[in-house]
């Protein structure tokens, strides 16, 4: 086709989908603010997860995985145990900065290389941090039926700020 | 900083991030497949909107948004009302269809500027693209919660062959 995309377009930088994600961050942070202290962690549909249980698993795989692919280091040792919401909120915080400080020592020909996250999962860089990102994704959509079952309006999904 | 990441630097190709939307696609489409007819247009938690509803809203996004891209007419005539599972099915594969098709007719500069979709939105075209991504990644996410709340186990998340 001769007006087809050259195969290293860019779609995103590495920049922008940092941008991205921590948009999405600074919105599942509301989410997770959203829940009565009572309910983040005994509270769920389906039988499923309660979200402080999957927030914490959005935290035990973030800047983990991040600091892996910088460093080769994997280390997931963050319990998904209940806490208080302020301690959870708080290592959301500290996460969001490790990202901010850890992100850009990602050399740029990484994105494209393989490595295998956590001594298990095989893969190409940028499809892990996306799997990352998709993940949070979808359980923070199963957060927001969590809240409209507890009667509670969740944040909008398109404000990112 | 030294080892920061070039600006210029690819995180995804149009290609990968077309073959890994058409792969959230495959799992959405398992999503509907999942649904009893019955509960499709009916069923849901904390009075949201039925699955059925929200995926003719992903049908209504997804090849209108590549198409006006393309050729930068914006036709979202697709209703999002009641109709059987295997109607809903059939505009999915025939989306899948026109996505593949559409793709590759867009310019590679154009990822990078700026649009209004449906003449309301306006933003950089790479991040209209990855909101209707996200949001059908969101809206599947409440579509797992319904299928656990009827007692049916949602496909595996990370399975998108």
């Amino acid at each position: 086709m001769s007006t087809g995309s050259a195969p290293s377009a860019v779609v995103i930088t590495p920049k922008a989908l940092l941008a991205h994600w921590q948009g999405h961050r600074r919105l599942t942070r509301r989410v997770i603010e959203a829940f009565p202290e009572d309910q983040l962690f005994s509270f769920s549909v389906g039988a499923m997860r309660p979200f402080g249980g999957l927030a914490m698993e959005m935290i035990s795989m973030a800047a983990p995985m991040v600091r892996g692919i910088v460093t080769g280091e994997w280390d997931q040792s963050v319990t998904r145990e209940a806490r208080p919401k302020q301690e959870v909120l708080r290592l959301w915080d500290e996460s969001t900065q490790q990202i901010d400080t850890l992100w850009p020592q990602i050399p740029p020909e990484r994105f494209q290389e393989t490595m295998t996250a956590f001594g298990q999962y095989k893969g190409v860089v940028c499809d892990m941090l996306l799997y990352v990102i998709d993940n949070e994704i979808h359980h923070r959509g199963q957060g927001y039926v969590y809240l409209r079952a507890l009667g509670i309006e969740p944040p909008p999904f398109y404000e990112r700020h």
